[in-house]
């Protein structure tokens, strides 16, 4: 998925501490790699790698970066073989009018089309990035136009799949969507005259801007010292495809998309559930995070009380070590433990937003067994996952997918639960006619809303190029 | 307050990832220091520093630590003036019999009293900790007698203040509680037949040792190759005087201290609450982490909806670095958003733990003004916080607690709520009669079940050592 | 001056850590940043950053660079405005046939040309690297014929400036020199068969390989699994430049350029210096280490025994703090000691290299004086220091090199000596003959060997470059 | 050997920077660990660590080391098994009357005794330093008198071995040498009044402090803000017994010792070396860096030239890494490289301080054989090593020293050389006449000038600590 946060300031500032602030907000949607590029009168400074927000910037690092008027900020999705510091975000590079930096959300289906149709001309990658590719496709671009937003504008229409990217020029800020909009992207004002352009609204909250408006699928819009312009002539009739998952598990409970409430639309979910796979229990529990907002869905939609079955370990993050082997098999009961007292004796409602191979799952309700609950009604947030995302969501083969090898009574033995439901896809109608907009949900049903991919899977695109080789 | 973890195995294994879990499940006792040591026969190898456990233990230095069949460990609560290397636990001492370990939970309260009598017999000291001065007393006493169980017995009556401990010798491990039982501590035993020895029974869970039970006020415990042995000589019929706020914010919820779970004291002090301070209002939320659990019994005891009203960034941790000075301010805002679509238009009971000096408070209800609540009712689920904690808690002196300065009115003015109500200290009455269990309370009303301390306060202490000089 | 060394082996092994070897060597040549870029079939991987290669090159970084068949490696001079991780070399990219990787030891005069042309073709830079310009003029070339090696030979004469390079294709090594051979570059065997390029002899020692060969000016050397083939074409009749500080001052004493010891040179210096600028003294000494080789000369060349005067603390590198303010002024004597027994009423000979400005000289005169020495003649071997070099070597401007600013009886009183003799440049004319090659002088006598640059120091192509700016 | 630096100021100033200088000058004496611990008014800041100078003093960690008048800093000399943090000096203590820091250079043969009796009374230890043992009883004795030079001197004549000490209390400063003066001491004047106590003079140099003399073997002497007070007391008409390694090896050749410089010493060597084992050759080299000095001193006894025949690589240090295997046979060569132009076709005197184990110099000689050496004369200053060091250092046990496992004509052929010659020891007499200074040659006669030790070597007192357990 990735998160994006732009800057465009009035005057000269501490625009890095704001980019940092913003990427906090943000890193829930990319923990690989992060970076921040900050536009000093078209001098930029960058500091970005590999790793969290608080691995990447230390104090000495941040400070480095100068003072500026704009600053463009990524957070990276991990994805298999895309990793070292060259594939870091924001992608900068220098070329006949100045450097821009582009930050990409989503993920690209030609990617390796246009990089070779590119490199035929002359030109040379360091990078594997998507953005990568973006950014020469503009550049080149940009040489028969006269400005940023027309090189975009022109560039657009040739990425395929899920492109939403922020430009920054030496004086310009350029956020474009494609037109089916499957990631979203939206922008804010603050009380001193800055706009900040970013992924979830929950972005703009963190940095003191006030939400304007989502960028809509085809848009572009451009930030001068002169004002904002908008460029919808790219908007399609078509219906547009947002990625349902946003709201199922991507996005912060507390952010707004196409003005319906993340939270909302969980707790909607939830209650929608509690109609459809109603269960004959004591307590609605919800597996920390991404159950919490569904379970008191649930609860509501139920009239079962919401209780809080699971204390989650804060403090385990990517450092925490596994050093003994055998202890492995353990590392979900160090990071949740069932609260006996809630679930003892109990017939227990169990919300979660996914199965994905099923082997979390299953600890999870063996640690609910264990501290006492009688029954274990597993209900998921979302329909069986059965394709593979080509928009940028990391998910593994069919292999395994527990939903493409069992059928939902096998998966109910091997999580050992007493009932299992999902959430009916048909409830994304109803959810649709709530915010206005169309939803991508090719996870669910394989209906892709762009081109077929030329290749599948970020991991071909590498072997194409590990294969090239001198004559 | 602080946390402890011991192992006792049964045989030479990897025990330094036990404790490195364990440290993980108490790590919220304690944030500014931790170590572990592991006996190898006899043979300690100690790694600790100042920092959370993800911060002290790479992969590097835990591998370093050597098998064995014992370890002991620490997580170290911040005292202002109390940091340094040589301050951290456990404290290490190599003596005519070997080598000790002792961590310590709690506070003396007659420290320096113990130092100097010490100091006059010729020892010295690297550190001004009082497990330091802890280790040494018991060490004097073992030159008397035959055991280090015995040396324990000896030496603990000679500590006043709140002393959970434990001591490991090269062969043994001692667990003793002050007969006031101020800090709590328990043991449970694992499959393989290690006992573990900790502060709550949640890091039992996270190392997957069964619960035995909790060690009693004035008990010393001693665990060998032979088994397990109680020496219950010291422990008095008086009153014993758990800290209250164990239950109110420092033990984990899912831990249960002396039969009572702390998560169901919570809901419990919430539904009285509720009961005491009912308010007129469409959602109840809790401000998170330590107001959840209050919250849930608020809206159970009012019936009230209970709601999730912030998202809490949980990628903030201690590397969060403020580089804006402007931005400072609103740092609130950046570790909680509220959910607008929750508390939009509604009139909220809003429940925290504690009011301590009142600033984050006031933020915090800033931010739910801000996303349109039309009122907020705040409940506190303890009583107004008067007088200083000489047992191991660091609250900030009378002239910044709020309600030592303001009256009650005063303070929702300044916090800007349209209610406000506290727990009745009447109400800890009932749950003793609950968990079978007398509280300490003198933060509320200043009946200390100890001695009057020698000094006031740790910095007290830390003057005295600086006024030392050689005539 | 920069170093490069490049492995091309017979099979898959640890050519890293011969590359890291060989860079140890070189670390004289560069001391600002380094890199090595192993190649695994065609797989580049790469391990580079800002630092000695000691700080670099950790044992974990190391250990993740692959095996391979072939390694480039490269120690990068320090020119101030040319920091940057992106700076670093060897530059790699990757093209339509795979990757290329670049190493270059000189300074193009002629940059900016060549990256606007590039740009005006759609191409650009993510570095302010004559190194990058370098690689994708070649590859650009590479389009319109069939191997690197003919894509070299076409990009090589557009280079103006020095230009030692080694390029490594997927499957090939190429190194070239330009037209004048500035800077050195050559390349040995070692017993398993694998062919060593490096730009100075001593790496071959330190990797354990045999001296083959110099490459000379103009030449085009391919290493390829067929064997090594050799291009002359483009070497002119035209009289050789090589830089003659390469002798005086920046290569290792142990190094062997064009069939001459470095050492040897430094040696019959220091007796024509002995012969043109003799000296009524006691005892001859250097300056560690620059001025050693050239003392023994001295001391050979005049009778005067030859004698240590000052131990250098080998200790002090890079991470040397310089904490006390109004200590900075003795950092010399921190670094250097004089030894009183030896200068001690004694009438001495002081060798060094150069004066640049005057200040350090000063402070060593002065050690001296402080341990006793009755005279100080100070002998330098090489002519004063009077114009900018184009071709790598950092010089400051003229406006702070004292042999611009003074005459030389003035330098004497402001370093305090009592007699000062430069060795007067003639004495390159007899050395000429010796290594039967030309030498570049311009920094004595303003006579350039190539076109003049098209713009003057490193600092105005980055000017140049920060004032592009979208319209 | 250790070493040890300690200012006495006049006034609160940056003595930690002057501290870290005096380290950097005195790092060839330790490089296991070091410490600096500054005395601001009785409040001690301490740094202290495992790793050179360059790795424990980073600009962050010695900028957070207060003012203060008073420093006491030391480098640590690698002993096997006396590793760990809290071995690591300056010792810092804090008992009844402030605290107290010491530096030791040398070793104690009484340690274990010394602890025992300590442990006996009630004492603990957290390190095996013998540092720490001679605070503690410092401290046992400082009850019964009224000041710390008192309890010093009541201290001294119980440490059995060579210990050179210096303690700084809250207000003073105090240097003691054992009777036989095994270790050197010195001390001497700033400008601005401090005083400055050194292991050697060339740190006096470094921090611009002048020599004022020796401290004696047998005296304690005392800097207090009244002046400098000396108690010769214990001085005995016994003769000194100054370790001879000083001369040979351990110390700087710009220091001076009882008088005599060191490298002067080492010419002289070199000189009598010339005369007991003439050769006949072309050239006289040294091993850099401790056969340089003494091959001087051969050139001129000789008549034959002096030349550098090795380059040593002044970049590798601690942090070299050895990733191929194969080639740590070659280490030797990666560090020293011979100079062919100097040796090819050459008879070579080839001049080192020592053979130890044989192999390194088996190494040095094959690169010179390489090189095209016809000849290589051996020629070691100082006599072959047959017995263990008691007093400070680390040889390997006679196992490994090549001198006890074979004959003068054996080590030839192992080393492959044409003629080898040792120092004979009766040339030290005659230094002696010279220094007026007796030596302790134990490490080539067996005659040791203190009582037997209590252990053999410092891993007998580790053994013997952990044999101790529990009963």
């Amino acid at each position: 998925m990735s998160g994006v946060i732009g800057i465009f300031g009035t005057k000269r500032q501490n625009v890095a501490s704001t980019a940092y602030y913003g990427l906090y907000a943000l890193q829930h949607r990319g923990q690989a790699a992060c970076g921040i590029v900050v536009n000093d009168d078209g001098v930029f400074s960058t500091c970005k790698d590999e790793g969290l927000v608080s691995e990447v910037f230390t104090s000495e690092k941040l400070s480095k970066l100068t003072q500026g008027n704009m600053a463009l900020a990524h957070v990276k999705y991990g994805i298999e073989g895309y990793g070292g510091r060259e594939n870091v975000q924001p992608i900068v590079i220098n070329h006949i009018y100045g450097s821009i930096a582009v930050a990409h959300s989503g993920s690209l289906v030609n990617a390796y089309d246009l990089r070779l149709e590119l490199e035929k001309k002359g030109s040379v990658f360091v990078s594997k990035s998507d953005a990568d590719i973006i950014a020469q496709t503009i550049i080149r671009e940009r040489l028969s136009v006269d400005s940023i937003e027309e090189a975009v504008a022109l560039a657009m229409p040739r990425f395929k799949g899920s492109t939403t990217i922020v430009v920054m020029s030496s004086s310009k800020m350029v956020a474009a969507c494609d037109v089916k909009g499957i990631r979203p992207l939206c922008y804010g004002k603050r009380d001193d005259g800055a706009y900040v352009i970013a992924s979830e609204t929950s972005a703009l909250d963190a940095v003191g801007a006030k939400f304007v408006r989502d960028i809509i699928p085809g848009e572009i819009v451009v930030f001068t010292s002169e004002g904002v312009k908008s460029n919808t002539d790219a908007c399609r009739k078509v219906k547009p495809a947002l990625c349902v998952f946003e709201y199922v598990y991507f996005a912060r409970p507390d952010s707004v998309i196409n003005g319906l409430s993340v939270h909302e639309a969980r707790v909607r979910i939830g209650t929608a559930l509690a109609k459809s796979h109603p269960a004959d229990a004591d307590v609605v529990i919800g597996v920390p995070d991404s159950g919490i907002d569904a379970a008191i869905g649930y609860a509501k939609g139920s009239g079962i009380p919401y209780e809080i079955g699971f204390i989650k370990n804060k403090y385990i993050g990517r450092t925490f070590i596994v050093p003994g082997q055998k202890v492995r098999e353990d590392l979900v009961r160090i990071k949740l433990n069932a609260v006996s007292s809630v679930v003892k004796d109990k017939r227990v409602v169990l919300v979660d937003d996914s199965i994905v191979r099923g082997t979390t799952s299953a600890k999870i309700v063996k640690l609910l067994r264990e501290a006492g609950a009688k029954e274990v009604h597993m209900r998921i947030s979302s329909p069986p996952f059965l394709f593979p995302c080509y928009y940028g969501t990391d998910v593994p083969s069919k292999d395994y997918l527990i939903a493409c090898q069992h059928s939902s009574d096998e998966i109910k033995r091997i999580i050992d639960v007493d009932s299992l439901g999902y959430l009916e896809q048909e409830f994304f109608e109803e959810l649709k006619s709530e915010n206005n907009c169309g939803f991508c949900t090719a996870c669910f049903d394989g209906k892709y809303p762009t081109i077929a991919p030329t290749y599948t899977g970020k991991l071909r695109f590498e072997t194409k190029l590990s294969e090239r080789t001198e004559k």
